[in-house]
């Protein structure tokens, strides 16, 4: 913490602030310069500036360390990679999650899942439980949207990835969930975060509406200082002035979280754009832009899709986008898992 | 719904949309004009208008009825005035909650409690499980500090608004709490929303940092829909890209709350602005605006308070603002409780 | 400045780093501490921080003074009355500007004028030069509306306030205008602010959409380092994602900017709400909140008017409002002028 | 336009309603449904929505028709190719503009010059006029700066963009500009809009701070309605909450605009992260959501850059990236420039 203190600050009022400060453990420099004096003030203990800017004498307050720290880069500086059953999360592979918006049937996450696995994803997505903001819209299948998606996932190879709402959903995740999505209207809901931060599933975190990557990462932390480190962020729109997009996608997230944290972060670019013939361009360019994945939806009949169905890509598009991935990811020194044809053809 | 066809649609493309639009139990209004065909289209169901905008031959696409009926004005044109134990929100008074960011002992809640009653407060607020941003800040009291805050309010004959953050701690609200507070970050937790409106205790929703207030009356939809009317709702402050202070004050809220719905509209200023100096002219203009009420945060030493001393008011500076609040209150036709003091002078 | 160095930082990079600053004319002061060196840099020159942050073994760089100077909230502690023939901005008066959006005829200018003169207003308030969105509307009717409103406001004993969009357009202002205004979309159009910055035309200057308060002040400076220190800030409503409002009024402005700067700050609801029955209550809260001004669009007929008819006040809805605000005025401390009608019977 | 009225309109007011449409020129379709009639009005003039909102008995307004026209994709459904002097802006080939932020000397000019030429840059950028949020930074070197990049260019066979600020400056670019700059501060600078409308030289338009990208397209339909189309659009990054990048890069904004406008649009990473090590990530996002070009800040000496240091890209780091680029076309089907290096190769 820095403390810059006005040019007419009383010596009185300067000390009583060090006092202050030693009093909460903090080491004390003091530089006095022309104009100003500025005290720096270095300690492991996380204080709420605005409790020193009120004081008299007091100019700015600069906080110099910031408040996460299992999450940020140093305490990992090589990065993680996850190995989540087999799937490595944060390494040279670029994960495609992919499927349908909800859980309709388990016809329907079988197609689903035949189809994404063959154009190479490597996890099913689907929602069982839904938060919709309208509480008269479809609300999901809840446990048995669940078991029809594992059942299809584990006919197919895949894994699951799915949402929660409360922490009272943790059994059913235990038994049917490979990653824990927390949505992003969740990403502060602080008890679920801890819920999940006592499991050992891995975590799927998006981002809120509103949260800078700062409030993200603190999102997180909530996850692992509970125990459990395997946490993979997702970017996936924020709310902005412009409207022609559902949310705005931030994709400066991606260099922006590598640099500031050592855990993954994948893309969900149908959420963001909220309409199908805009979720292509913004998956090619999550790809490029270094993301470790993807979550996309993706649905057989969209027009008949009980949520969501705009934004879903059809089958035979996601496979178009896939081939269109690889070329991206080669690029820039990445992978996405071959589909079996083209392995075969090598 | 209205659809607006592109000019060069075809009759086929209007004949299909028109029968998806019967098959979804809509009236179909159709208006061939030079440039466009326009469909209007009246029903009860609530569709996702992206399944339309997706459709060949689309223009544009409209909604032309707000998805909230229980919280909108048509729904009770004169008002709603709740009656809470004595005290009536959204009628000619303006309702004071103030009180101490984080519960923190018996003797505080006495102490404040007693301070704010004597400057016209209604009810004492304070937080027993507090939402922190950092998993290393304090969490609050728990049950332990709303057995001081209900102690201390009947003690000195005030209500009590506390926040609770998920439905496992409903069995506490329902014995301690007057007014159960839904924190901005879980303005859209819906197990959360659906579990408060299936008791009878009145609830403040507060604004999510980046809900539209159509969005925050959809939440209060979500509470009403399960029978309990009782909502309150409390603008707060939305992120924006000032810094200066914590969050912009939308106090534009309250004539447009009060256009749109029924339901009575307060005001938080401690949490929108964030600093102390900056609460009492933002509470002055929320009560000039035609705010229904405020929350105000009071300590009595906000140099050592546990959470957000810096946006706390000392106490005397509390009974200085119900002063001038007063008067304000009167410039626009309404009324604040008078204290004992000025009530014994008349 | 305050530069605070990465843990591993070594001694070659931490002297490099003093040795930039040393040759830009800073004094430097260095903290040494246990995790983090911190160096605390004081002059006078205006850098671009980032050229710091980009150095090797730098974790973070803040700025520690504000690039504003004559703006600022020191240069003048006491605050500035601007008298302007005759009528104080800034002082115990809460001064009312008030007429059409745009100058239709000197007739409308005429009816209006002495309306509003009535009532209490001292500007009269009219565009020659619209800045419109699309090139397709009414663009205002340039040096002939400027006479029309210039003889109205003569002969009703009213100053003129009203836009000019570039220097060249500075003659005209010598001739007809009392106060330029500068409007949100120029607030950073530097040939311009440098234009009026040369002449001795008092300012107002809006607040730009997306210009954070810092901004804004940094626009005023532009203004003032020219010579010209006659400068009144407008607050006009920010862009959010609300869009229940044109934009979102930010009235915390009037205290933020009250503490920073020593300059007067106005405030107009009609631009920010934009829709005529909300500009009474975001006027009285804005008067509430400390304004030291309104600049309110008031239109005799405005189902007739040629732009913004729809926010503009009716000429009876502004008697009415100026009664209210002259009662939360004397609540808040603040005058606003009594009518002549007023005046005589006291 | 679509009107709603309210459920319970009379049918005086919307036989007014028809009344007032019909004296504007505007066909009506009246469709009576259950709950409400809507009126839908087909008609050319541009019309303020909201003089229909404020009358009795209406509910809703809703535009149905941009008020763009000739930037418009209906104008031009196969899109637009510029051709400037042989560069072709908008067809296969992704353009790249590079240079440095501020013009500083012919040296300069002549060395960044050769290396970006020698990469695969088509055009040089640098300006001779800065807009500087501060009136103390250094503002350009002028009419000298503006002769030294066009020797630069000619000698290596560029095209120049540099930008203007005010109608004053056209003399200027006519003589040395090929590619006139309108900075995101003047997007919406009518009068520049207009004169650099009047000129046949090719427009780079960036996108505004807070500008939807409606916002920008009408910006362009101020330049096209004057008789120049040619004009390339450019994201640039938009103002939101998040404080890790200077501002948010809306790569969306590519398939938008290339949806609703025939125009081209280019992508400018260098001031929306603002932030060297971030360009590149986003450089390579922008190619791969199919941007029509780039701007990228590049400096032999960046740490002695008069402005904009910490943004601008090592030359070697240019060439770098531009070899990533040019197999990130490739794989969305573009082509970026070979190097005459890579030509001689093949």
């Amino acid at each position: 913490m820095v403390i810059v203190m006005k040019q007419e600050a009383t010596d009185k009022q300067i000390e009583g602030i060090i006092k202050k400060l030693v009093s909460q453990d903090f080491d004390v420099h003091r530089s006095t310069g022309v104009e100003h004096t500025i005290l720096g003030a270095v300690g492991a203990q996380v204080v709420d500036i605005r409790d020193y800017e009120v004081l008299d004498g007091v100019k700015e307050v600069h906080r110099i360390t910031v408040p996460y720290k299992l999450a940020s880069r140093a305490f990992r500086p090589d990065g993680t990679v996850l190995d989540i059953r087999g799937v490595k999360v944060g390494g040279d592979e670029v994960v495609i999650m992919a499927g349908p918006c909800t859980i309709e049937s388990y016809e329907q996450c079988d197609v689903i899942g035949e189809h994404v696995k063959a154009a190479g994803a490597k996890v099913i997505r689907g929602g069982a439980f839904k938060p919709r903001t309208s509480p008269y819209s479809f609300q999901g299948l809840g446990a048995e949207g669940l078991k029809a998606i594992r059942k299809a996932a584990d006919k197919h190879g895949l894994l699951v990835v799915s949402e929660i709402m409360e922490s009272s959903q943790l059994d059913l995740a235990e038994e049917y969930i490979d990653i824990i999505q927390i949505g992003a209207r969740n990403m502060q809901n602080y008890p679920l975060l801890r819920g999940v931060g006592r499991t050992q599933i891995p975590v799927l975190l998006k981002r809120g509406m509103s949260a800078t990557l700062s409030d993200l990462l603190l999102a997180a932390e909530y996850v692992m200082s509970e125990g459990n480190h395997q946490v993979i962020l997702c970017e996936r729109g924020i709310r902005t002035f412009e409207t022609q997009t559902r949310n705005t996608l931030d994709l400066s997230a991606i260099p922006v979280i590598h640099q500031l944290s050592h855990l993954p972060i994948i893309v969900d670019p149908s959420h963001a754009v909220g309409i199908r013939d805009k979720v292509a361009p913004m998956a090619r360019a999550a790809v490029a832009a270094g993301g470790d994945g993807l979550l996309i939806e993706v649905h057989h009949e969209p027009d008949k899709a009980a949520c969501d169905g705009a934004q879903s890509l059809y089958l035979q598009q996601f496979t178009d986008l896939m081939k269109e991935l690889r070329t991206i990811a080669a690029a820039v020194g990445r992978t996405i898992a071959e589909t079996e044809e083209e392995a075969v053809k090598v």
